[in-house]
């Protein structure tokens, strides 16, 4: 098969423009090491450059190189993609993607979800609190969010075994079984590179320095576990049991382009969630299927709250970030109906199933379902930056 | 100054029954270690026995060995502080506390937070929502809880920075500043020292094999902060800027004699709450003093759920575990007045603030002011296992 490394510079999704990062095995069983995609091949990075962090298993050593190194590494990769007498070096290290296993990109130190976009937590408020206002008292004043569990963040691809638990059956006593609402919720991640003192809050304006780049996250939820465990201390067991994420970390700077002004905030929020430039989100189009079947197309650029408030209010309290800290967006919800980012807001908790073709329905995933999650950025001069895959069947 | 071995061993809290495990590093800069605590004195266990996992700076590697090694590893210790012939090699190799830097027992995998003494719900509920039933729905089908912060734990005598974050003004509007309700609350903390393959839940008889050892936890928390971003996903920077633990971990056998039936559950809980044995607490006796001054004295015999059965909730909807997963209590406060394990149910809220001695009351922390958390279990033949102390003051 010829190698035609300018189309791979060119691809539309993954080209020069995206070069994001992520954990490859050879198939020949050498061992896993840092990778940057190009089109459908994957740059084995320590072949190329072989600095000693480039060999590890994880992404984090890199990330703890900090920034200029981040910046500084993705110049020598456009470099060696753009200079001709480096053309060789590149061909002899790059390898096609179905010659390779992707890994977990990270080790994931904490685990944040946020609670970001005002349309999804309208839509959840209209379902299980008609007739109250549908934004609570502390919604616009903070970006709403928990813990979740670090240890159950796995790459796309392993399966969603149905989880087991509680949840309250017709006269409100519990009952104990397997999930009967599975859902997901398509949310964006944000990887911290940098870990910061106890006790010093991290500025809006520090977001750059501290946050590596962004990855796709499905948050896997049991509805019907979630309703019944989550009052007074919130998410559980409806949550722990997985979350996803794509194999490939985009880095900030080829998102530069796709930032935006947020839609306006009001009232205006506490001065630690302002910084020197007004708050900006993402033009990220996302996409989720069922069984190959799209039902939904949000876009990042509808949030109310912005990553770098997300940061900030995380450690507004001295909290300390450690490197690999991933914190997620919440569902990404826009304002029209075929926006909703999640089963539940989609089919209004079962009441109006979604159609998938071929006169298939679905209230909740069904075992067996295949759900698919992709997205990327959208910049300016046209160009597009992928942000890969969440791919997971239920099990 | 004379090394009495025999008085090291009879140690009212630290003697041969207890034989608590931390990290400490000596004041001759050498690396940090393994260690197990015998009076006022350590053993430099790998000074000892020279395991290679026993030179770690984290109990990690000694508790991925499997309890197994852990029992074996116990006996060890015990046969050679028994054994004449082993006398020097205990005393070579014992070094005065005071002479040592304690450091962070373990590193901290997933850190969840259980919510399981029925008298500090009910009180909290009498606070916040007088006039309804004082147990949600859910209470007493499952144990309450939800994941922290695991970036945050901390070992003793790490100060308690006053967190700064949003609270409720009188106006139910947000307003921006430092806590000011800063609280403690007593818990006990049981660290995982085996990983489960996702998708298989521990049951409540895996307990034992899972369980590396307890250990006390102050769970820090700003009620102001944590009042106003709590709906509708639980705690988050109200609790997330620090959590404390002791230096050491009790290791299970040495709880074994101080373990007792749990007060009755009603209604029977479901299937996977349930073991062969009945529902098992432990009968440690608890204190909490600040400035020197004791206000609460609970025992962790009242709590309602099991630490067995933490553990299985945790783990029922196929959560896997890892070695270093931290799971704590939830305040433990029993049925009297003296047996509270927070300020907010002590002073109720600030409206009836506690004497501390010499006229001084606290509603809630004050700058400069000391907690000190202590405990130990009482075994049936009258001796007391030490758990150590959390001592944090307010900077």
């Amino acid at each position: 098969m010829p190698f035609d490394l300018d189309k791979l510079c060119g691809d539309d999704l993954f080209g020069i423009q995206c070069l994001p990062y992520g954990i490859f095995q050879p198939s020949d069983g050498s061992a896993p090491r840092i990778g940057a995609r190009l089109g459908d091949h994957v740059l084995d990075l320590f072949g190329m450059f072989g600095d000693a962090y480039l060999s590890a298993s994880a992404l984090n050593p890199l990330m703890e190189q900090g920034r200029g190194t981040w910046n500084e590494l993705r110049g020598r990769i456009i470099e060696s993609l753009e200079r001709p007498r480096l053309r060789d070096l590149v061909v002899r290290n790059a390898r096609p993607l179905n010659d390779v296993h992707l890994g977990m990109p990270f080790e994931v130190a904490d685990y944040v979800d946020f609670f970001a976009s005002e349309h999804h937590a309208v839509n959840v408020a209209r379902l299980f609190r008609p007739g109250t206002p549908p934004l609570h008292a502390n919604w616009k004043s903070l970006p709403v969010g928990y813990h979740g569990r670090a240890g159950t963040v796995y790459p796309s691809g392993v399966p969603v075994k149905r989880p087991w638990g509680q949840s309250a059956s017709g006269d409100g006593q519990a009952i104990y079984g397997p999930s009967r609402k599975l859902d997901f919720e398509l949310e964006v991640g944000f990887v911290v590179g940098r870990g910061s003192p106890i006790g010093q809050p991290v500025t809006v304006d520090d977001f750059d320095d501290y946050v590596f780049g962004a990855s796709l996250v499905c948050d896997w939820t049991a509805r019907d576990l979630q309703a019944w465990e989550t009052f007074p201390l919130g998410p559980f067991t409806g949550k722990s049991f997985l979350t996803s994420i794509s194999h490939w970390v985009v880095p900030l700077a080829a998102l530069d382009g796709a930032r935006l002004p947020l839609p306006p905030q009001d009232p205006v929020p506490a001065s630690y969630l302002g910084g020197e430039v007004p708050a900006w989100g993402l033009d990220l189009a996302l996409e989720v299927a069922i069984n190959g079947h799209a039902i939904a197309r949000p876009n990042f650029r509808d949030m109310y709250w912005s990553p770098a408030q997300m940061l900030a209010h995380m450690t507004v309290n001295g909290a300390r970030t450690r490197v690999g800290d991933l914190f997620a967006s919440g569902t990404v919800s826009g304002p029209r109906e075929d926006e909703l980012g999640c089963l539940m807001e989609i089919s209004k908790n079962g009441t109006h199933p979604v159609t998938l073709g071929n006169g298939n329905t679905r209230s909740f995933l069904e075992d067996g379902d295949e759900t698919v999650l992709t997205g990327h950025a959208l910049l300016p001069n046209g160009l597009r930056v992928g942000l890969g895959e969440v791919r997971s069947t239920v099990a």
